[in-house]
């Protein structure tokens, strides 16, 4: 089969991260004998240091004629501690989430019994923990209205949602649930946020079109605590666009590094995938960045474009270099394999 | 000395818990002659069955008049699933803090090593970790502007901050960072919100008055991870109210129970002191709340009258109750002691 890949390498370790998913990619593509065209292309500060802008008209072309989107990471701290910059790398990411109507963020979050003492949680608590967070990621108030008066003495920031844009990923994370363990939370602050009763009354009457599956609901506090205090009780969880973003982070530590985590984001038309760590600008260069986040959103990729033979390959191909200790640092720190050798050691046994 | 007292005890195990700490301020005053008047009223749910509304005129004018408010806990399920309640619980909780004008909440997080083991986190993540939040209480999106479109399909919930709102919470911050290990660390979102980067403009020229307090910055995403991963490195952290509600509960798994964490909810006139832990309906009645939390808050109060030795013999009780295992479920799992009896205890160890 034939497939055109947009890669979009971003900033830090953005470049260094994605090229080993590339060659995973290539490797698939040889041994099954499909054809993966790969367009690559600049976003973030890597391209506002020649176009003046986060996201170029050229790669957001590039994307919408691509199959999906391989998305390295973005960010640079030089634009970080500057409140005054009238541009950031970050603006790059989210319209390119809005413009390819990427709604629904997809995080797997789970617990490998290889890595359960890299944990700072204890092994007991994590053991077969195996969640799915679906995050939405077009809509709050990342998206709504900014403002700052014209003294600069105050700042607002409107977090909106509508029925519709709560019902369209509501329905993915339930038949994600049906699939799994039937089981879906909601989390929210419904005691405090006018959106977030607009979310419990949507999705609470969208669970009678899912009667197998268990709806409750959980507010953000609270999430965040039993995030660590039982995972295990988790299996869909469905929140807003910040919420999800502040509880994905937490639980990357169940896995034992945040460098293990994939996400998919999917939309009506186009998809996206990427890492969920960010651009970890100290580690850029050094080669000890954790390749695995990037090839296992490669790995979800190949599912979506209905490959789940190879993206099964390269699943089990991550799963035997944690059981060999083919790792990078935040997981090997004794005897630890550069970002490259890893993806060396994943094409080889592809 | 004379101090009047509004006792605030709420929803839930409110009641029994503040029930302790009234107890416990008994035998302070008795002890050192002082004075206590405790002047009790209802606020949220309790206030609702009785007045229709969660905080009666009656309940904020004692808490007016008083030198301090002793708050239980606030919040019913059967408001909660009901997004189409005009009035809430919580709404008695907000519009104190607000006419109170309560902008700071304080809350200290700690692991005491005897319960180093009690927590999901692994004693040598926690042992030592020490740190106080400061959690601004009366602004951001809490109290902007909240509507709901006329035909119901969309709604809105505002974030708001002024220069002056969070300079006078960050002062407070800053202070008590020069009183501990010197650093400061703010949280928030700069690379999406407008308001978020206020928040950093604001403290870091801020910062030029406090030399020796060295400042850093955290994304809240990051954050809610690094609280996990190795909450050792934290100080005093400084955020704004929705994410201070978030990093606080989450950071309560440290101690080993949130029925530990104690708060201190500060304004320029007024100041009340309430555990951080909700209502806990499920527990109601049951005499397994954790008294705790609710003692440590009034033996803030007692630091706050400037009764310095009074407070630390509440502390001291409380360390002893710990070390002799005088503790609730939460806790003592085995062999544990009710409310009351945990109560009685710090009663007569004082
Ligand atoms: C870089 C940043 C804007 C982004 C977000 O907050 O969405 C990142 O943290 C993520 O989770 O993908
Ligand atoms: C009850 C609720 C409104 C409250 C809050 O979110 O502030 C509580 O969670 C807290 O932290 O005091």
């Amino acid at each position: 089969m034939k497939f055109t890949i947009a890669v979009l390498p971003g900033d830090g370790i953005g470049p260094e991260i994605t090229q080993q998913s590339v060659k995973v990619l290539k490797a698939i593509a040889e041994r099954f004998e499909h054809e993966f065209k790969f367009e690559e292309a600049l976003v973030g500060a890597a391209a506002m240091d020649l176009f003046e802008t986060p996201l170029p008209d050229s790669t957001l072309k590039i994307c919408k004629n691509s199959d999906a989107v391989l998305f390295g990471a973005i960010g640079d701290p030089k634009y970080d501690n500057d409140p005054s910059a009238k541009v950031r790398p970050e603006q790059g990411l989210l319209k390119l989430r809005k413009e390819l109507g990427l709604f629904a963020n997809i995080r797997p979050v789970k617990a490998y019994d290889k890595l359960i003492n890299k944990s700072p949680l204890k092994a007991e608590n994590i053991q077969g923990a195996n969640m799915v967070i679906f995050r939405e990621l077009t809509g709050g108030i990342y998206f709504g209205e900014k403002s700052t008066s014209e003294d600069g003495k105050s700042a607002s920031d409107l977090c909106t949602y509508s029925v519709e844009e709560i019902e369209r990923i509501a329905h993915l994370a339930f038949q994600a649930a049906q699939k799994r363990s039937k089981k879906l939370t909601l989390v929210d602050k419904a005691n405090v946020l006018e959106t977030s009763r607009l979310w419990r009354k949507t999705v609470t009457s969208l669970a009678k079109k899912y009667e197998d599956v268990t709806l409750d609901f959980l507010f953000i506090d609270n999430a965040a605590m039993q995030m660590i205090l039982n995972p295990k009780q988790f299996d869909v969880i469905l929140t807003e666009n910040m919420f999800g973003d502040i509880l994905s982070d937490e639980a990357s530590v169940i896995g034992g590094s945040i460098g293990l985590l994939e996400s998919a984001s999917i939309g009506n038309k186009y998809s996206m995938f990427e890492p969920i760590h960010g651009s970890y600008p100290q580690a850029k260069g050094k080669g000890i960045a954790n390749p695995v986040a990037s090839i296992l959103s490669a790995a979800m990729m190949l599912d979506h474009f209905g490959l789940t033979e190879e993206a099964k390959l390269v699943r089990n191909a991550v799963e035997i270099s944690i059981q060999l200790n083919v790792c990078t640092k935040d997981i090997n720190n004794d005897n630890h394999y550069s970002t490259e050798k890893v993806g060396d050691f994943l094409e080889s046994v592809i």
